[in-house]
């Protein structure tokens, strides 16, 4: 399970009627097949230079490249988050008992118990 | 409910002992009162220079401000955390729906409908 989040900051301020058609805009992406438990939230720690997060959950990483690669998704980016988005981070989280699969250096014996696939960061 | 993250990247190689035994120590936070559903987590975005996360929540900003000064996570912070992290932000989540109430202007009239607790960020 992959937790996909966008923290951002918002060109609208906290309670105006452009953040809430930003938001609106927003959480209609959780109609896209795969997107499980889309939301929007606040940022409230004065230590971090976002106002708001979005926040979603994909089962598979193929559901995650499905979702970055759909039309409306694209759209939303071009319509709304690149015009009222003024600063943002990526942050993907996944279990830790997930460990990264070390890639097989070159002319390397295989590793007993590990499988060739998964990523290496 | 106040989600408290914070997105670190570690000294240690993922997979090593020495990851292992950071988390270790991170997880035994858990037991302080008012720390809901701690956990460590891998950051997997590469557009973000950051390796975990430790998130928890907290039912109210009190839990939030009694874990902070809680002596079990001063020791933490003093004794692994500054010396085993080399780089991190804080992020805090606050659902959407919970506006932040406008600090009152000096001088000006009560505003109907709202009351003076909360904060203004």
């Amino acid at each position: 399970m992959i937790t996909h989040t966008c923290v951002f900051r918002l060109r609208h301020a906290g309670g105006s009627a452009e953040e809430a058609a930003f938001v609106a805009a927003a959480l209609e992406l959780a109609a896209i097949a795969g997107v499980r438990n889309l939301d929007v939230v606040r940022q409230t720690s004065p230590k971090a230079p976002y106002s708001h997060c979005l926040t979603m959950e994909f089962a598979t990483q193929a559901d995650y490249d499905s979702y970055m690669a759909h039309p409306d998704h694209v759209a939303f980016t071009r319509d709304r988050w690149d015009r009222e988005v003024t600063a943002f981070m990526i942050l993907d989280y996944e279990p830790l008992g997930r460990q990264p699969v070390p890639r097989p250096r070159p002319g390397a014996a295989p590793v007993a118990g590990r499988t060739t696939t998964g990523t290496s960061r």
